[in-house]
């Protein structure tokens, strides 16, 4: 028997999480009508109804009259626990967000942030703002479902720890994910930003099962991957991790330790290293595009060839991964990059590849990461294998 | 709601496919372990059975004797169609077999073939090779529950056809499947060759949910993917597509009509094509082995050279998807060449993404095509999705 049939063999089908689910979809809204679309017994109905009641994932609220019957009780999602709390952490940048399960903004607030700072300095720090931010929403902590927070390194998503992150001095392992949860006392996941970038671009183009690639130059290099709608991650977390792929031709050290890699010649910091060492001052990615933007012509040449290299990489990715939508996003997104970007991956990649292929820059902008950190809070904490989970440890 | 929330509210749980399965996996034997296990009301739960048995997924078989109650029919999957009939074609050969449903195979016949001869030929050929095999091995067409057909090119699952093949010419667009269809009277599906070596190895090393990414490197060059269990195809069956990745350093003409492919200086043909050139007669991909297995200077060396290339592209390949395992499969996996490729492998992927890397050649060797195929016709006829459908389409 195949691998996907053993798994679903395993599933507890119309389990309390999947009527949550088809209760929240608008697929039924009384007992008898979810009786109805799961042929479920009624005995087992109620108790899976009565347990999402307790432990309030449903409540209940006035009645439906029902065709020629009596009239029944209808359920309702309860969104009391409504809203999330996002956070998205560049290299030297924080994007903060209180927002609702429908991803509505309540409130936002962009900060330097300096990530080489280290997780103490920069948690302790975070905490204070997430606080004062939901206290400035008039809301309380109690009332969040969960946090999601993304960082620009690699994570391991079960636990919640970063692994070897190139630009984060000082993280690797460290238990951002129950440090939290232990500062602010409601459930936190983590992610790398490019995968929640790539989750928030998926969502917000509805594309459903359509795989889509998202690739972040900023500060480093790294692309998401969302295939069946979900991220992919890979064995161990790594997956996207394209920017210490070593390039052909090249010798230069990289914040990784090895030499030659696609971040260290084609990322903004090495944008910017370059421009430096030709005797403009340029400090970060950030100034690149202020030169850019200034129409500097060795910034514009410079950003261009770094395109062409990350073009080349994509030719492969492309190839390999066959995807409807290519988006190109962080702080180069909308310059001279862009175009070096498409120039290689047209003269690189298998023209069949390329044909149907939409190559884009972000819909959301410097937005994509928190509305893919809300995405990845609600598609995790209200999955039914997760609130089935939670019920279990409950009665248990 | 995201996107797989909304899939999943829209699955209809405990199906009769979903049944079917339960019974498959020897999670429930009787209708009241059935109705113990789902929940289902007793009405649903006897119509989903009925249903299954009128449409022969499943036959009663005896009683068994229940704790304390009256002694219950029990059900079994009806493998009066258990047969399955796999066929692998390559560029130069043909693997045949019919196997049972456990993957046991009855017989299997290998020959030549050239796949250049295009499609109207080599299916007359293929179909009476099929039909006399099916007669050796003591059964009937009307046995076998489905016939899975592998091919050296890119194929569009969903209609079993190719699109826009290099090895394949003459067969861009032929309708391989309904061809097959109309003349055995069976389902047929088809996919790419190195899909289903992936597929193959994949259950052979009993990976369950862990990525394996499988490349073939054989007349041609292909990867296969397989994540969560199944093959990942992209958004038009072209993911997996390497071979025409363009390589820096290098303008030569490939098959495919462009120029510079990796296929064009790596491959088996590639490699003769420069042995031929230098003077020592060789026509294909396994004329290059055997020069290898005699030792032979020039082709060990070229082959290394080209293993090098398949590495560099493999680095990027291994650092986007993070698998846990790499197989290396088709004509050149056991010869020097393996070696060029781990060098370059491993001097170009990023630490990380190799550190717990299983790169190994192929466990099922030239079998690899014919083990995926059963395993995709068994996955894909049994699935709970398409046997809810021709129950529909029966009761329809």
């Amino acid at each position: 028997m195949a691998t996907n049939e053993r798994d679903l063999a395993a599933v507890a089908a119309n389990s309390a999480g999947h009527l949550l689910t088809l209760v929240r979809a608008g697929r039924a809204r009384t007992r008898g009508e979810l009786r109805e679309l799961t042929g479920l017994s009624r005995s087992a109905l109620l108790q899976r109804i009565d347990a999402l009641l307790a432990a309030g994932y449903l409540r209940t609220s006035g009645v439906a009259g029902s065709t020629g019957g009596r009239p029944s009780t209808v359920l309702e999602f309860n969104d009391r626990r409504q809203l999330v709390l996002a956070a998205d952490l560049g290299a030297t940048h924080a994007r903060l967000a209180v927002v609702d399960l429908a991803g509505r903004p309540l409130v936002e607030h962009v900060g330097e942030l300096d990530i080489a700072d280290g997780p103490e300095a920069v948690l302790r720090r975070l905490t204070a703002d997430l606080s004062a931010l939901v206290d400035h929403a008039g809301a309380r902590l109690e009332e969040l479902c969960g946090i999601g927070l993304g960082v620009p390194g690699p994570v391991e998503f079960s636990t919640g720890r970063v692994v070897q992150p190139p630009i984060m001095p000082g993280w690797h392992d460290y238990p951002i994910r129950e440090h939290l949860e232990a500062e602010l006392g409601r459930p936190v996941l983590v992610d790398n930003d490019a995968n929640l970038m790539a989750l928030g671009e998926h969502a917000t183009l509805g594309l459903d099962d359509t795989p889509l690639i998202l690739v972040k130059v900023a500060t480093g290099i790294g692309a998401g991957i969302v295939i069946d709608g979900r991220v992919y991650r890979g064995v161990d977390g790594g997956a996207g991790d394209i920017g210490h792929v070593r390039i052909a031709g090249n010798d230069v050290r990289c914040t990784c330790g090895s030499v030659g890699c696609l971040a260290a010649v084609a990322s903004g910091r090495a944008i910017a290293r370059r421009l430096d060492g030709l005797g403009f001052p340029t400090r970060s990615s950030r100034d690149v595009v202020s030169r850019l933007h200034a129409g500097e012509p060795d910034a514009i040449r410079l950003a261009r060839e770094a395109g062409q290299h990350v073009g080349e990489v994509l030719a492969t990715v492309v190839c390999l991964i066959n995807p409807a939508v290519l988006i190109i996003a962080g702080d180069l997104a909308e310059t001279a990059f862009v175009t070096g970007v498409r120039e290689a991956l047209y003269a690189r990649a298998l023209p069949r590849a390329t044909r149907h292929l939409r190559v884009a820059t972000s819909e959301l902008g410097q937005r994509g990461g928190v509305v893919g950190a809300v995405r990845m809070v609600v598609d995790e904490l209200y999955s039914p294998a997760e609130v089935d989970r939670r019920l279990a440890s409950v009665s248990g």
